[in-house]
Order: structure tokens, then sequence, then C-alpha cells
């Protein structure tokens, strides 16, 4: 789908609210709505269909190329330019991302519009909940990315003791640049022993031991695109207690996977996954939300979680990764990322085994 | 200086701007205050001296791990879960960050709090401005590492025609990541031939020719803090506007860091630069400001711009970044990272040579 499609989107929204135009000020929402990814900017979508974008001189050449079709104004103060050509336009109803505006620029908007300030929520993350074909693709590479960047690292014995947590995640991010990736997704996990009973362990200069557990949380940005994906593998034969729980979490991811349905309740879903869990008694070692949406974001609309909120839809991409964690032996999660089908199965986009690898 | 003598300083602060607590939203100000690095957390300081960090089930561990000094609340909306402790605490005046706060954050704060939110500015912004020494040596080795990373592609012989520029920001970021660094400090630039001229551009498929300026824009994330450094070389022997172009950018960076003197206006420092630029006839060709202080975030204060405001003091971090862009044709930058020493030169932290570098 084309930017111009997607602010047409918008636009019947903008219309549906009886709003002159929307002030979008979000990077990411901008990136969206036009392809431009300078990291200044901000885009007036207006009802009557004459858009602008604003963005400081250094991007100038770049928003040209980026976004032929958007009538481009230079300026540093990019939204508050914006607000005062909307003013200039004759816009009286001015929408805005009340989440992303920060009380000073709400404050320098305030001075600029003739009119009135209007938040529109999260109208434009609303939108990117649900993907189009082109960002299912890349989301596909990004995920493949992240396959074959621990297949070679499993299969060239970059996971064995001796090495440090930090020098296996620099080795994985390595890997995935290697192969295409634009960056990692976010600040890649590696969890052993012990450590792998911490939800958001960041790696240390703690040595792979015999016996551990190695949670490897992690993914690929490729065209703006993230994957995320988390195995967790263990160094040696497991013990009875690192298989009944990998088995335990193992179930209950899938039964998460199976509940991810068009129109199901996010709460019903994270609940399919939990009710396993708390079954077996470990209701409280698995503290946090089942699953994320992920996109141009890593963490994204919709929240799989006791305390989200709606149902799902067609083309959502989402994560779904229950854990189990034993503070100071070890723990367990297993993510995918898995783009949600209307009448077929949801779409499983990282493909790494998750039988328990033993190495 | 640990966490709780920044957080003294802070309290100064607050008790002289007659305020009972600050609520501290911006995360990387969090971490300068506490040292912790969760993605999710808030801090409150208060006048009296009890002070609390919030964050959620995530970083339960990780906080007190990082933060044992300070009283630890585990909720997940942790600025409100804070306005409502400050409240609790019968603290009436209590100081948030309005550049941080969004509008429907200030909303949800002012149900919690029982009294006035006051903006306290950038005054934590202003603190972090001055580096102390455990900074400037996490900065020292940022820049190592990129001086490092940057000796090894050339001599290895990663920048050749025949690759892309894609290829050589991969290779340049996994050799940080070789040579100790958590991540890249932003998106590697790699600008080739006429992809030289553009000041922000991102490495594509253009592949490196003879004769080209190749222009590196880089830096190695260690520790938290941020190195900076830009080299343009060229393919081949220089032609005679490339040699032209390159003394001239030479001389004004050289010119910029003479400037760097204790009580320099900003502007004035910019301006040292710019007039070299200038009577080049070539005023038009550097569109951006001169550099920007750099630490826990690649961009911060000061800015060394026409734009920028107030002067420089002891131990600040800065970048000295002019250049000269021929639409079409290329461009060089030259950037160091610099700290403004009392009574001595500045300490010059990227030590790659400047001389025009022919390969």
């Amino acid at each position: 789908m084309s930017g111009a499609e997607r602010r047409e989107r918008l636009r019947e929204r903008v219309r549906g609210a009886g709003l002159d135009a929307v002030l979008v000020t979000r990077l990411v929402n901008v990136r969206y709505l036009t392809g431009f990814t300078g990291s200044n900017g901000a885009l007036l979508v207006a009802a009557d269909g004459a858009d602008v974008l604003c963005t400081d001189g250094r991007y100038t050449l770049q928003a040209g190329d980026q976004t032929p079709d958007v009538e481009l104004l230079v300026e540093r103060s990019s939204a508050t330019a914006l607000a005062g050509r909307a003013a200039d336009d004759g816009h009286r109803r001015l929408g805005f991302e009340s989440h992303d505006v920060t009380v000073d620029l709400h404050q320098a908007l305030a001075g600029r519009t003739g009119g009135e300030l209007v938040s529109i929520r999260r109208a434009v993350e609303d939108l990117r909940a649900i993907k189009d074909d082109g960002e299912v693709d890349l989301l596909r590479e990004a995920c493949a990315i992240a396959d074959r960047a621990l297949a070679d690292l499993i299969t060239e014995g970059g996971l064995r003791p001796g090495r440090t947590e930090r020098e296996v995640g620099r080795d994985l991010d390595a890997r995935m640049l290697g192969h295409g990736a634009d960056a990692p997704s976010f600040e890649t996990i590696v969890a052993s022993g012990p450590n792998s009973a911490i939800p958001h362990h960041r790696p240390e200069d703690r040595r792979l031991e015999r016996g551990d557990f190695v949670k490897l949380d992690f993914g690929a940005e490729y065209g703006g695109y993230h994957s995320d994906m988390t195995r967790t593998l263990v160094l040696g034969p497991p013990a009875d207690w690192q298989r009944e729980v990998y088995e335990l979490v193992h179930t209950a991811q899938a039964a998460g996977r199976a509940a991810l349905t068009i129109g199901a309740d996010v709460k019903a879903i994270d609940a399919a996954a939990r009710d396993v869990i708390a079954a077996a008694g470990r209701a409280g070692e698995f503290g946090h939300g089942l699953g994320h949406g992920v996109g141009l974001e890593i963490h994204e609309a919709p929240a799989l979680s006791p305390l989200g909120a709606g149902t799902l839809a067609d083309r959502m991409a989402v994560t779904v990764e229950p854990g189990v964690y034993l503070p100071g032996r070890g723990g367990v999660r297993i993510e995918d990322t898995l783009v949600v089908r209307d009448g077929a199965e949801p779409e499983l986009l990282t493909l790494t085994s998750k039988d328990l690898t033993v190495l």
C-alpha cells in the first residue's frame, strides 16, 4: 500500500471526527504515512487533501526523493511550522497526537494555530496494526535473517561453554548484519544459567557453562520492520527440571499460537497460554504479557496481555512469548513472530525449531 | 560521580526552585541519576531526600542491582504511580520535565497529584552537559573503539571500489562490535561519490568507485556513552576540486577546535569555523550547525550552532564537524569528539588522522 493510500485512510478518520486537518508528529507515524525516514519531521494531513510534509534543511533532498507526492516545507521546528501553515490554510479544528506531543510543544502549537487542538488518540497506530502485503514481506525477511543468523551461530559452534554472554550477543548481531539486517531490532538478550531467570537480561561477562540454559531474545531490523524471536537452548544433557520447565513453556506457547484467531479478545489469547502455566502451579513465574504487535516498532499494538484491550484482526503481526522463570536457577522463554490470517492458520515467520535443542 | 552525588546536585535545584520534589521521566535522565538502564522507569527526587525509583516487574531484579541505594516501587505506569506517591508523601509542588511529559501523561499526573505541577525545564540535561571523570573515561573508550574499527577497515582493504555503501557500513559496524562496542552510536553513514554531498545519507547499494569521496560518519556506544566521528577519504588520486574542498573543511575544522575555550559563546564557536568557509565563498554549502554535545545521547547540550545559546564550560564533551557539500558532485565533513578542559587544550578523543587519506 502506498503512502498516499495510507493517508487516504487517515483522511477518512479526520473527516469522520469533524477535523479540518491532523498534525502527525510521531516520527514512526510520519514514516508510515509518507515513507520519509529522516530524524526530524512532521506531517499535516488535511481533510481537503492538501497535505504538507515538513523537515529541516538536512533532509531536503531525502524528503523529495522519499516523498515526491507531498508538498515539502523546510523548517527546523517542523511541528510548529505546520501548525502555522494549518492556520494560514484556514484549518480551525486541528487534530494532534496527545500521546506524543509534549507539554512544551503543545504550548508552542497553541501559540501558532488560530483554532482548536483536538487529540486524535492513536489513530495512526490503529491503522498500523493491520499490515499490508509489502509490510508482511519485510517482516518475513526480517525474521528469515534472524533464523539464518541463529542457524549459523549454532552450526559454527558459537554457543559453547567458555564464551561470554557479550561475545555471543556480538556474534549474533554481526551474523544478522552479515545476512542483510540494517541493525539488530533491539539490544540482543543473551542470558545464561541463572541469568536466564531474568526476563530482560543484558548480556554481561558471565561465561557459558555446561548445563546452562541459554536464552536468546533477538531480532533483525530490515527496511524499517522488526523481527522478534526467543529461543532457549541447553548446553549439554538437560536436568529433569529443565526438561519439565521447557516442556511447560513449549505447550503454553503452542496454546497461545492456537488462540490467534480473528476476533479473539487479546486478554483471552494471553489467558490461553497463561492457563497452561497456571495449571502447572507456576502462574507466579510468568510475570509479563504473552506478546505484542510488531512492525515499524518492536512493540506496537495490539498488546496480548491481561492489561490489553481489543480483538485480533486479519493481518495483525504479533509475537507469542510465554516464559517461566525460576530465580537463581534459570528460565525458559519461547517466542515467535506471526501474522494472523483470515480463514487460515496464522503465518509463522520465525521458523527456527522450537524442540529443545541440546548442544 | 555516583548517582547519589548527581541526585544531590539536582536536589539543590529542587530546593532552589521552591519545589517539594521533582518527577524525572526522561529515561536517559533517570539512568544518569540512578544507573538504572531498564526501558521503563521514572524517578522521584524529593527535597527531603526520600527518593523513589519506579519500574515494572520485568526490572525488579535489575533495578535492585543497579540502584540499591534508592527505594524501589514496582508499578507498570511508573510516572503516574510516583505522582501518587508524591501526593501520599505530602509533596504539594511537584516539578516535571515539560519537554518530555506528553499531553496525555500530564493529564494523568494532574489526576494523581494533589498539588501543583511545575516545569523544571531541562534541569537534568544541564547537569549532564558537564561530564565527570567516569563519563570521560567511557567516552574515551567509545572513541577509541571507533578509531580501531576504522583503522582495521582501512588496513584490511574494506574501502575499495566495487563494494556497496551498505557492505562498508555493515563491515564497520561489525568491527566496532568486535572491538567491544555495545552497539553503533547511530545508523552509520557511508556516503560515496555524489552521495557524499548529502549530509545525512543512508547507506544504499551504490558501489564505491575510483575517484569517489567516501564520507564515513559513525561511532560506538560503550557503557551508555556515544562516540561520534566523521572522516572523508578519497579512492585514488584526488582531483583538484577535491583537494580544495578538503583543505577548506580541514582548515575550518581546526578553527572550530581552536575556538573551544571556557566561556566561549556557542554561536562564536560555530562562527569561527563558518567564517573560514564563508571567506572561501562557500557559506551556502555548509547548511548545518558546527557541532553538539555528546554523552548518554548522541545529540545533547550544548548545541554549537548559530541557533544555540550559552557558553562553553569545563568538561563539556562536544563534536566539531563542519562540512562543505556540492550537490551532484560530492562533499566533505570532518568531525571529532573532544572534551573541553579548563586551562588546557581540549582533549581530542577521536584520534584518527585528519590528513587527506588517499586509498
